[in-house]
């Protein structure tokens, strides 16, 4: 049976079509393959067929709508189809149903493939390795663009803080990281900075103004405009004196952040990873429950892939019992949290070598800002 | 039978799970909603539950996904069919395949929805469009910035553009505005500076030096970061003298786009618009076609819905004959390229009222900057 890899989407958010066609389209395309490295070709309006011959990576043919018909998408497939006498098309899990559907329904064959389509984008060369390593020296100017103005902030008699006589907010912080992001090129669809029992919530924004003594949560994570490859860096700091349950908390995700990047290895299994980090938090006495305001302690994954999704393959949590391989890319953020007085998470990124792994995070790891 | 609607996604680009559910998360849940007005509800992790009681919709509940046995996706729609005793499932038509295929495997009847999965968003509410008009107003600031920089720009012996003596480039122009979006709450995924020949392909992002006596066609389209409103708007300026053609090009689109924006009440067939647009263009000497450097003429769209998509419904194209109606916000964005020269494109916004529309954009629009 003859069956051509498929693809019907934009290539901004779609990274599979973004990693087959090379380039960043707004609006749906069709991309096909043929089997045992044939053909790679898309088919665009006429409205963007200039830009994808000028844009295309090398090596895939670049039609015009008219070659196939034009009067609509399953049209343009029964065309491909009959031209290169195939029997059916393989597609992403997230191909459109009603799409699918229609195809069937005109009799042609449509499989939904239930791994990754490409199973290559796990595996970073090293030209990849090198965005994601420029996505995140841009993160990491965001974070020491936040470090800076903490520490010029000044602390108020109610433990708020305030720069230039102004109160120092999540959204102050936020727009001075994103305006670093935009210096060098990157851009953030959301940027955490999450102070006190904000950071309890590990995805809350953060909001309002800021104080002394208690934990921010910094979670950056912008994309590079050009090659859209992301970066992801989280750090918590406290501004002054920190509490002692805070402390302790801080040197112990940080202690299970350094314990976990020296596990991760080719043949190394996540999941005996994610548990071991789990227990070690446990065994220290940070509890994971939920109690009557919610979730508490250490309950997301260790890590996740980085790539042009900012979460894709492998996952770093207790079920993924796939063993890690050489050229992943993955991020390494233990965190606990607790209602009562917020959250601690430290991230850095990881590129799986032939033997070990690399720190591609290159800032400092500290909890107090004078 | 009893179909409940269901979509699982995440809602920071599924503009309808966000519509559903009201706010933005960037992995993927379920959002169902029982028939006839029946209960709206969403399954959230434990790392999204807290977060998502604090930030959904009004009469959306929220249940912990150990409410449905949280043993995978397939299974938990299983418990929730029991539960409220249903049919099937009504899907949106971008509905992923294989979690469909499963479910069908399973025994789950699955339909997807042809249409607009939620036919109300095509309709705004005063409230939406107040938003809208916040995200035009933030986009008209990226203009004008824009505006000023072309205007203290100086021009060389060899036409090129400087500012303070460095090159004006679309990349320096394309960061200022962006700069400006974000001190007004809103980020662009990309933004449309493209000067000369460049300007001839309309999704162009542009690079490059900029040049006097040639046409700069600005596409800005940033989205509000609070409630996910878009904005949209294209100038098309000349710094210094145009040449006579430019000049007539403007002058027709801009007679072009005054005369749609007249036609557009409720009632009215968006595709006479676009077709009486094109006509007009054609009248005036600036036809349509392909050339051996490509497509020429206006060859995209007269315009399209603006909501929390930047494209949705209705278009305003050759091929919608659905007419217009009461609430519905479209851009207005004839358009002229040519390889030879380039492109003039300018574009307002309007929301169709009772009788006839309201042009949203108050930004002025000339063509020559001195």
């Amino acid at each position: 049976m003859k069956y051509a890899k498929l693809i019907v989407d934009e290539s901004e958010h779609n990274s599979d079509m973004r990693y087959a066609c090379g380039f960043a389209a707004p609006d749906e395309f069709i991309f096909f393959e043929l089997p045992n490295g044939g053909e790679r070709a898309i088919v665009m309006s006429v409205l963007e067929f200039d830009r994808a011959k000028a844009e295309a990576k090398p090596g895939v043919n670049v039609y015009p709508e008219a070659q196939f018909g034009a009067s609509g998408t399953i049209d343009e497939l029964f065309r491909i189809a009959a031209k290169y006498s195939l029997d059916g098309f393989s597609v992403p899990a997230g191909f459109p149903l009603l799409l699918a559907d229609g195809m069937r329904t005109a009799g042609l064959s449509v499989i939904a493939e239930p791994g990754e389509f490409w199973p290559g984008r796990q595996f970073k060369s090293r030209a990849e390795a090198d965005e994601i390593v420029k996505a995140l020296r841009a993160t990491e100017q965001g974070m020491r663009r936040a470090f800076e103005l903490i520490a010029a902030a000044e602390i108020g008699a109610d433990n708020t803080l305030t720069l230039d006589g102004a109160p120092l907010t999540s959204e102050l912080l936020r727009s001075a990281i994103e305006l670093e992001f935009m210096k060098n090129g990157a851009a953030a669809d959301s940027t955490i900075v999450a102070g006190g029992v904000q950071g309890a919530r590990p995805h809350c924004e953060g909001s309002g103004q800021l104080c002394a003594g208690t934990p921010i949560v910094m979670d950056l994570f912008p994309r590079l405009r050009s090659s859209g490859y992301w970066g992801d860096l989280t750090r918590t700091v406290v501004k002054g004196q920190a509490p002692d349950i805070v402390k302790k908390a801080f040197d112990t995700v940080f202690e299970a952040r350094e314990n976990a990047k020296k596990m991760m290895r080719p043949g190394a299994v996540p999941a005996d990873i994610h548990n071991g980090c789990a227990d070690f938090l446990a065994a220290a006495g940070f509890h994971t429950g939920n109690g009557k305001n919610g979730a508490f302690g250490f309950f997301h994954g260790l890590g996740h892939g980085v790539g042009l999704d900012i979460h894709e393959a492998p996952r770093v949590n207790s079920r993924n019992r796939s063993a890690l391989r050489g050229g992943e890319v993955v991020t390494v953020e233990p965190g606990v949290y607790y209602p009562e007085w917020g959250g601690i998470r430290l991230e850095d990124m990881v590129y799986i070598t032939g033997s070990g792994c690399e720190c591609l995070t290159t800032i400092d790891t500290f909890l107090e800002i004078k």
